[in-house]
């Protein structure tokens, strides 16, 4: 940790912020051996806390499992199931000022794992799933809170979709992607555009280093205002 | 493929033999966003892939998303659901004179995957599946049919299931191996035995490349065998 503090940009935009951010999937076990997860590459995620180390926070990274070697100087707690995730998250929440929910978290678990592989007996099979916890909406709901950013990943409608979501989660601000065949998962370049109660911002079409470097100035800046503005929370 | 022959060793184990492989998990989407999948780095794959290289024989490796470096001299088909990989396998099998299914192919799949990402209203959630295509038995059916190598990953009673899949599937050999927390997946060393109609040798525990190697000049000795004595198939 102090080889962390020592590393960190004194006069970056989160300079002596203490940042948590997800990232890549979750993976949610039906048996030892087969899993539901989402694609996700964990490069956005990791790329945002490469940049928020850049902008001199002390970064947390809770992490699915993604095949990328972590930034230097970041702290990186690796999990696997979306419960596990939102176990480390909310062990770590009261300490830090921004949260980014970057991870692609499955939003449903199968109700019981097998402990042992499922033999294929029958020709179909119905898995039977619940939700699994909102992350984002616990940080968003916890007092303290830090400022709450999330993610939306679209395929139709995105930017109504993320405005919803901003709203219904209680978020600070919302990044919002298109994803397709073509766009979004597996690429090193992304399209972000972000929007917060009463904003928007187009951070256009740029790699996945850039836009994250270009979002971390824009939460330093908001988080900055709302510190500012707003002393109520 | 001039290159490919050229660096082929003329005096290995399969020198001048086709050899088809399959590594890697499947990815069965549910939606553009969710999937089912397996647990598999394709290492073993992988290894197989490099060893039948270095035994002298051309070698197609059906691959589906892993990140590895594909051996040299190897052609590689990327696929992701099993039913890509099952057509990319049936394309090629009849050129073929070795099959090696290493691949962890999903059983099921859904019954309908939704082409924009599922909403989540709903606390609980059913998925239909179905059985996917047997790749193995599908394999081992065809005529002309090549020398048909599966594997079985199994948490529990390994060597009995490898026994029974061996024989149910017209299997000409089977490489058994245990999983679990510790075993098998994501690792670099691993534990095999190998059973044929008639016999079997524990190959022990290595790692992935040195147990391809033994599993190669075992796949090697057996088939040489088998079209020596039998050439009524």
């Amino acid at each position: 940790e102090i080889l962390a503090r020592l590393g960190a940009r004194r006069n970056g935009a989160l300079a002596g912020r203490r940042v948590l951010i997800t990232a890549g999937p979750t993976r949610e076990a039906i048996d030892p051996v087969r899993f539901l997860s989402n694609r996700s590459s964990g490069k956005m995620g990791y790329a945002l806390a490469w940049a928020a180390r850049e902008a001199g926070a002390e970064v947390v990274l809770v992490s699915g499992p993604v095949s990328l070697t972590p930034p230097a100087g970041v702290e990186v707690v690796a999990v696997e199931s979306a419960a596990q995730m939102y176990a480390q998250v909310m062990a770590q929440v009261t300490d830090c000022d921004v949260f980014i929910g970057a991870a692609a978290v499955a939003d449903y678990t199968p109700v019981t794992a097998a402990g042992q592989k499922i033999k294929k007996h029958r020709d179909r099979l119905q898995l039977e799933l619940v939700r699994t916890p909102d992350i984002l909406a616990a940080v968003a709901g916890h007092r303290p809170r830090p400022f709450t950013v999330g993610f939306a990943a679209e395929t139709e409608r995105v930017r109504e979709y993320a405005r919803d979501k901003l709203a219904r989660k209680g978020l600070d601000l919302i990044a919002a992607n298109p994803v397709g065949p073509s766009q979004g998962f597996d690429r090193d370049d992304n399209t972000l555009w972000v929007l917060w109660p009463g904003g928007e911002r187009d951070l256009g079409t740029a790699s996945k280093r850039e836009l994250a470097r270009r979002l971390i100035t824009l939460i330093g800046e908001r988080y900055g205002q709302e510190n500012s503005t707003e002393n109520s929370r």
